[in-house]
């Protein structure tokens, strides 16, 4: 039987995990996989957290020199996070042929072209199925299971933290400060939240599966992000009243106008099947051109999800001793030859608190007609404390028609504020 | 680079997809996957339907020998359906050493066995992504994405012809026959329709999918069967009034007690993901004990999606010259040690047509009572010219219970008719 020497680096939340799923497996993986499986050396600093997991002492290396001269590792599992010490970390083990195992967004995101690189040298295996929607393997779908496709489109929800933030907003009607906390307290969110609600995690993952999607590579810069913090409970009430749920979607669209790739806080109809991933879920959904649609549904982090995807590509490395490595070509920048579409077109909800006098309506109508921007759906509301609140819906149009237009009707004396734009996909 | 030879045997539906995939992408596929993959024969008794595609006249073969001693063909692939002649030319495909890619649900379903034999015997390799759920990638994301997982059940719509049946029903209220015809005249039902409304097609599927999942052998025969041929509107209206759709489920769980796999019309919770699932989608829904939940959504069927499958399996059997065969011992029947659960735990939803009588609904309970079946909802519809309609939802309770209760019923004197046995799974 093929046996598997395994080395774990950060003995974390995802390293404990990946821990128990091998410890637990090895009969059943030598049974199933007819691979035995070992893990033969942990990196970790907290030495007593090891102890407590029930590593013998001897199989705690004190450096990454240790792990990598260690002949009977073979996969180098890394889920430090970050980018430092990581890719230094990772190259070294790349350096000395061993096949890595990777969970780490950021470092995959914005490292991919180096360690591929160094990986091709030594014919050392690269994988990172953990590093996107956790237990959902939809790297794996995309590099073998719908490849015979180009894939036109990708949309998800691939942050549980501001999933579960604004199901928690659209379901109790708290606000986002009352949900974050929650969702801190829960442990879906980190103390600081910034990576995570200001959209850097969604975009670290867009950017790497639009890249497996497209065949083409979307460096992190290309991805226009935007964040749900300024997402109120008025919006959500709104767009319930108006048939939609609120949600950070991650956008990718191949087209011949060339590739479009965003995060941002969206409108989807509500009878949708993204619309009813809840909590801390996520989905994605691709549309390639022979298959169609096609989505997958799941737990994008945690413990024991993260580590089956871990798990999953340690034993493809075991099975498939023949590497792949990214369709196209690794670069750090995007190839020359790739067009961006910055100006992108979709529907949009906007949110104007206005003066309550007659002509303001037209007023402001004519400020969309003159950037060519036509409307859907107007409602004016009764008039409030501090003006009269006015929600417009567009037809498909493009976005920096849209921003020119609230530039305009923010200097506007009867507009007392732009309170909301949030983009409308159906 | 690499050159991979294909041979197709039967152009019908898949096999024209199939072809028009790999000629179309050819440049594609060399670009992104490394592989120059060209149809080099093709066997179908229609000659003018390959000319027809384009295909050259000299790669037109007149036998399966022609096919496989044919020196550049190294792939297989078999869209021709039903047991024979396809067992044969797989098999003869398999014994001179040519990997096989099939889209043959019953082929697999019931000679996988000896296909695998043949195979293993040749170290050729035999894949059938396309056999299940067409373009959705279930079967390599068991394989090869949560393949870290002992999966605890499978869940799932996997019979596009009668989603596409039950979806018509329930939103235009049509009866059977009348949605039967409708699928019939769109291409989504066969002119025989017996295969997909009696739950055989399901059945065929869920033998190989719930073997892949358990990693044992789950032989047909002891795969539980019923069809959706007598679900009327007023089931479909009374599962409304409950907060229920109906689907076909395909249903197949791995406890402590054994092995459960089971076909049947089953309602649903209408605000679930899997009762979103319209048309001719299909959808399956896996539970792992470290991934937890994962569900793929997609097109079940058609030229494209299913061979979207098709080629995936050719460009995997390309890229990963490794072969795997089944992680179970690959037998005729089940493996001695194998457990199967017939009386499983569900609830049920049962409607009677009684007599219009004091101190019936009051015996009728008595027999639920005297089977051990406790009760959780009872409604009492108002008279109607045959009797009174009588709907009980029950707590979980043993299907062999509710059967002996049905039995009982029906030679009760008060109860004209037992109208409908629908299980209820939430």
């Amino acid at each position: 039987m093929k046996k598997l020497g395994v080395a774990i680096l950060g003995l974390g939340v995802v390293g404990g995990g990946t821990y128990k799923i091998l410890t637990d497996n090895k009969e059943y993986f030598k049974k199933t996989q007819k691979l035995d499986i070992t893990v033969e050396s942990v990196l970790e600093r907290n030495k007593q957290r090891a102890l407590d997991l029930g590593i013998e002492e001897d199989k705690i290396a004190s450096s990454i020199e240790e792990v990598i001269s260690n002949p009977s590792v073979d996969v180098v599992v890394e889920v430090i996070g970050g980018v430092e010490p990581a890719r230094t970390f990772v190259l070294k083990a790349l350096m000395s042929g061993k096949t890595v195992v990777t969970s780490n967004k950021e470092l995959v995101c914005k490292h991919w072209y180096e360690l591929e690189a160094e990986a091709k040298k030594m014919n050392a295996g690269l994988l990172f199925e953990a590093s996107c929607v956790g237990g959902v393997p939809i790297i794996r779908t995309l590099t073998e299971g719908t490849q015979a496709n180009r894939i036109l489109s990708l949309v998800g929800i691939i942050n549980g933290t501001t999933n579960y933030i604004l199901t928690k907003m659209e379901k109790e009607g708290t606000d986002y400060q009352t949900a974050l906390k929650e969702a801190q307290h829960l442990g879906y969110a980190e103390f600081n939240p910034t990576a995570d609600v200001e959209g850097f995690d969604a975009a670290y993952k867009l950017s790497i599966l639009s890249s497996l999607a497209f065949s083409k590579r979307i460096p992190l810069e290309n991805v226009y992000r935007e964040g749900i913090t300024k997402i109120t409970g008025e919006d959500i009430a709104y767009g319930k009243k108006l048939g939609y749920k609120i949600k950070l979607l991650a956008i990718g669209k191949n087209t011949d106008a060339g590739i479009e790739v965003r995060v941002h806080p969206a409108f989807v109809p509500v009878d949708s099947m993204i619309a009813s991933v809840n909590d801390s879920f996520n989905a994605v959904k691709i549309t390639g051109d022979s298959v169609g649609e096609v989505m997958l549904y799941g737990r994008g982090a945690g413990a024991l999800p993260t580590g089956s995807a871990i798990v999953s590509d340690i034993i493809f490395a075991g099975k498939h001793p023949e590497i792949s490595y990214a369709t196209f070509e690794n670069t750090k920048e995007a190839d020359k030859s790739t067009k961006f579409v910055s100006d992108f077109t979709t529907k949009y909800f906007i949110r104007l608190t206005v003066e309550d006098k007659s002509g303001v309506l037209s007023k402001i109508a004519g400020v969309f007609a003159k950037y060519g921007v036509s409307l859907k759906e107007v409602k004016q509301d009764v008039y409030k404390e501090n003006g009269v609140p006015l929600v417009i819906i567009t037809h498909e149009t493009q976005e920096f028609s849209v921003r020119k237009t609230l530039e305009k009707l923010e200097a506007m004396e009867e507009v007392f504020s732009v309170d909301s734009l949030i983009r409308v996909e159906e």
